[in-house]
């Protein structure tokens, strides 16, 4: 199979893990017989020094021309008092919307070795399996007007969504759940907003299409507080843009793996871009001890929604797992009698496990 | 002293747990010489039943003319279908507006009997005594535009603020800081949100005239992390109204004291609105069994926030302490070795106590 992958390294580690998911993906590709061809593009705090813009004009059109996209991370303390149209930040919401990447996807499952680091307690978290689907290119993060009144004294966000909008997220964790433990958790604030209530109402027609799906309702207050006290008795969560942000934060430091979690964000031809869930760690780039097992759980990612290559997407993953049975791990990780190892050795590890 | 007291009891154990609380409040004005009456009025899905409306014109009247209020809880299975405008919670969103009631204040501490049950670790949870401010008139559940297009096809709900709402509660919370551990986290969302940018702005500017407070800025997403990772380093957390909905009640879980937690929604003048955090167990009522204390506490802090009576306050705390410490409690909770009581028991333990 041939596939053409854009890179966009950007800030802090972003370049170190990157590398990392690349060298993965052409052991992968030699293994399997694939031509994967890469570019390589500038987003977030670089793309500012480089270019004055945190997403440039080429960086769009190279992505838009991809079969897939991985992203490393974007900002850092260098950018933060920056005008907001110059934040990192920006590169990231823009490119989602220009690709229309409308459906985050985040797997959030414990690797047993690391669950001891979790805060809740094992009898908690244990089985804990879950997906969350969330909203990426509408409501508040995207809505207009998103201004300050010209006297200064009040200030305007808008949450609005398209009926169409709300069915394709609806649709895809539908679907998602399908392919799960087929029990769906449509996430809102039904008793207060009105997008919740057209939320609700899509996710109970499109339900009839779906008979084999069990679905819940559940209040965003609720859903913050189950994923904590109860968090194994979900499967598949779908939520709007911004719940979906908090939610999958919070839901990302349950098993302890912060460090492990991937991300995907699709359109609906496949064409996806790939993230760690984790940030640009500024504090500890550069300095060899990355953890890139959420980028190269990304590259996974990749290879199973935008190529269809499941074979080889389960390759990785098992790579990962064996790596960590081992007692390999890196600087953010502890595993009890373990080994301490950096990120070239790490990526070297999982390699040779493929 | 002459207070004149409103009381809300509302839908399921709303009832009970008031009744409860009133007798507390007997055994304290008798101990310490004060003269309270009372009123009740009809909020939630029982003013539905009886008025046709979950916020009747004679409740507004009657709670604006009290020193305080008292809400049991409102909701039930009953009036889920009912259209919005009838909705229990209608009643809640109303009276807070009504009122003014612009900040919410939300102790949350662990009782060291009730720790086991947190779905934290001991070590994780440890030490954790955190007060969240919630503004609680403004932002995405009460601005206009807030409904569907003419066809169907899209809806928008509004988040706004005016300067000085974002003002007024910021410094809410800046004197609660200065009543306790004397740190201030607010949280926003100022990478994405305008209204998020000037709430950061306000805050930097009034940190000026708090300087023996620090403050510290954290994104939500980033919020709802830490909550469940590291809930101790938190002392004073501020932020808008729907946030402050979301992280309030994931915070509520993480001590496994939930049917212990009081609150406070507050006017600049003082009079306050005093509610337990739990709902109205539709699923308990009548069965004399819900557990009173945090309808309880939530007089406590009346006395406290409305009527200045810090001493009377501390009265019942330690009360409830008390009573804890000798095993005693209720349905929903466990304390090993010790004896499970009925609501009206336990509300005789804490009268005793005082
Ligand atoms: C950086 C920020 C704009 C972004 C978001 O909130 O969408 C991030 O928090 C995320 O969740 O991917
Ligand atoms: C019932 C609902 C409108 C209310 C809110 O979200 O404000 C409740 O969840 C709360 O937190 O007091």
């Amino acid at each position: 199979m041939k596939k053409h992958i854009v890179l966009l390294p950007g800030d802090g580690i972003g370049q170190e893990v990157m590398d990392a998911a690349r060298a993965i993906l052409e052991a992968v590709s030699d293994q399997f017989g694939h031509s994967f061809t890469y570019q390589t593009a500038d987003i977030g705090g670089v793309a500012v020094d480089l270019h004055g813009t945190p997403l440039p004009e080429d960086t769009v059109r190279a992505c838009k021309k991809a079969d897939a996209i991985l992203l490393g991370a974007v900002g850092g303390p260098k950018w933060d008092q920056l005008p907001s149209h110059l934040r990192p930040e920006k590169g990231l919401l823009g490119i989602r919307k220009e690709l229309g990447l409308f459906a985050n996807l985040r797997p959030i499952k414990g690797f047993s070795q690391l669950l001891h680091a979790s805060p809740l307690k094992e009898e908690v978290v244990k089985g804990s399996d879950l997906l969350i689907v969330r909203e990426l290119t509408g409501g508040l993060y995207f809505g207009t007007p998103s201004e300050r009144s010209e006297d200064g004294q009040s200030v305007v966000d808008t949450l609005s969504y398209e009926r169409k909008e709300i069915e394709r997220i609806v649709e895809k964790a539908f679907q998602s759940a399908r392919l799960r433990r087929k029990h769906l958790t449509s996430v809102d604030k039904a008793n207060v907003l009105e997008s919740s209530k057209l939320w609700r109402e899509v996710v109970e027609e499109k339900k009839k299409d779906y008979p084999d799906v069990i679905v819940q309702h559940l209040l965003v207050d609720a859903a913050a507080m189950k994923l904590v006290t109860n968090p194994s008795q979900f499967d598949v969560i779908v939520t709007e843009n911004m719940f979906g942000d908090i939610l999958s934060d919070e839901a990302s430091v349950l098993t302890g793996s912060l460090g492990m979690l991937p991300s995907a964000s699709l359109r609906e031809d496949g064409v996806g871009l790939y993230e760690p869930v984790h940030g640009s760690a500024p504090d500890i780039a550069g300095k060899a001890v990355a953890n890139p097992l959420a980028m190269i759980l990304s590259a996974a990612l990749m290879l199973r929604y935008s190529f269809g290559l499941e074979e080889e997407a389960c390759a990785i993953e098992e790579a990962v797992e064996e790596t960590l049975k081992y007692g390999y791990h890196t600087a953010d990780l502890h595993i009890v009698d373990g080994q301490r190892v950096g990120t070239k050795e790490m990526t070297r590890l999982v390699a040779e496990a493929i």
